[in-house]
């Protein structure tokens, strides 16, 4: 598995805040736990503490499943609601606040005042670090370090650094990341959404339509997806697939066969009009409880985590063996 | 696995005839073979036996590691390069030839008239059963019976049914290919490039928008899509996916959260321009070489394969426990 413990090349990482302890925060709270670190949690909620130990006690069958330790978890964690008390002396901070502007601009520029030395990260998924650090003195340590959900178990961590972001800080910001047995991925150039929420929106769309043009209805498209793109990027990216795709030629032989193609379907993409508005909704919203709805959320939470944690492992055998 | 044999619920389709024996074509005869069905393969080429034979040989492994019996598949195939005499008796007719449409339309109306009660299903991905099926007498038997690349591997089956496609024959189709192991999809509405490609023509166009706009490279955005939406995919297709991203609330919740991010978000898809043109299709190229090209092709390939059964065979197992 890529989730191994690596005290030493965490050692410079050994005290970190998490700030708001909703779904994200408290599972990067867990993956830092199971890692050995310290954490501080702060978070308004007058529940988090309860809230907090529910998710962790929760996510320790994967976490041990990922061959991570999964007992006493909590020894390491204390909760902190004030921030500038919470993120003294430590670290790393990586927040995950509401998706608010100004709420981020304020806090960054508070932290900053207490903690001058720690790598600040933040989960956000939408706003950049630019724009986060629009209030700060000192930006440098500032950047995104964006989780896939939930951040305990999928690999992909993109890491997105602002205009003034130092580069020691992405270099710290990867090592962080990878020691914790994360993916880390820069991206580089601060861009709406980011790479992985980008792709999942152009496909989105594109499910709704054929849904919504009666095509296929939302169960037949998601058994669709699995298998055939689904398998088939969990092994290999899109370039590396039509690199393959193209036989002895490659992606050349690819493009001189399909880009003729290609033309007139991107074209259809941009012609082609699809909104989120209330009718659509109402649609793909009846067919999912129809198709998922009997099913309680939970069961379904955990089949999904059971099978993604299953292709990881056979992945990584795989990789073993090679 | 689903891959298992059902020699019952083949017995109506034992004598097959594929036209066309390239990658595809090939690939559906090592499947046909290895469940014990009786092939006659049609292709004009002079080498079409040894390039087949080669093929089997190169597939065998995969299937045995299927479970599907892999020594000796080529005792029960024969080689007619008339296809009239070819389709002679047959149940059904796997066509992959040229993906063009006269010469499909002529193929049909030659092929009823020698074998009036085979199921006829084209492999293509782009011409319609209803295009293809403008010269016949009796159009009732052909459909669509898309795979997705390697067949033998990959479980996904897209039917299309044309306009006068007999329910009966769609019908047929579904258990066929499903007792072949795969999972047949009955695609509702005949749509340009059905439903798998479509999705995978989406995510590609902004794949290659992100690196014409310098914001990854091919080989980072090929790993940011299998450490996140590919493993999540795999694993359960973008409806239910979404509809657990919406926490208790499931998808209602998520629409109600999301819709405005994504009317702004699809209309930047409509608005971004990006095509397959020479200077866009050179950088991917360049990329590709740089990241890809040092490896030989077969070795690339041979890894994807490896890794997809090992994804296959993960879920199989998952699937078996729960």
């Amino acid at each position: 598995m890529e989730q191994t413990q690596s005290p030493d090349a965490l050692s410079r990482f050994r005290n970190v805040a998490v700030i708001g302890a909703g779904v994200i925060g408290s599972s990067w709270t867990a993956l830092f736990l199971a890692h050995g670190l310290n954490v501080v949690v702060s978070d308004p909620r007058p529940d988090v503490e309860t809230e907090v130990r529910d998710e962790l006690a929760k996510i320790a069958p994967t976490l041990d499943a990922l061959g991570l330790p999964s007992t006493d978890l909590d020894r390491r964690v204390r909760f902190e609601a004030d921030t500038a008390r919470a993120v003294e002396d430590v670290d790393v901070v990586q927040e995950n606040g509401p998706e608010r502007l100004p709420f981020k601009q304020e806090l960054w520029a508070k932290i900053e005042k207490v903690s001058p030395q720690a790598l600040l990260l933040s989960s956000s998924s939408s706003l950049t670090a630019s724009q986060q650090a629009a209030l700060m003195k000192y930006p440098e340590r500032l950047l995104i370090g964006h989780p896939f959900n939930p951040p305990h178990l999928i690999p992909l961590v993109e890491v997105v650094p602002g205009e003034k972001t130092d580069p020691k800080a992405i270099e710290d910001a990867v090592a962080f990341y990878s020691a914790l047995g994360k993916v880390a991925k820069v991206i580089h150039k601060e861009i709406r959404s980011f790479v992985a929420n980008r792709l999942q929106g152009a496909i989105f769309r594109e499910c709704v339509y054929l849904v919504k043009e009666g095509v296929v209805s939302v169960d037949e498209l998601d058994d669709v997806v699995t298998n055939s793109i689904g398998l088939r990027w969990a092994a290999g990216g899109p370039f590396q697939s039509f690199h393959l795709a193209g036989g002895s030629g490659g992606i050349s032989h690819f493009f001189q066969q399909f880009a003729p193609g290609m033309r007139i379907a991107w074209k259809g993409f941009q012609e082609t009009n699809v909104e989120p508005d209330e009718a659509t909704t109402m649609l793909i919203i009846e067919q999912v409880a129809a198709s998922y709805g009997k099913k309680p959320m939970e069961e379904l939470e955990r089949r999904r985590d059971r099978k993604q944690l299953a292709i990881l492992r056979a992945l990584a055998a795989e990789e073993a063996e090679a």
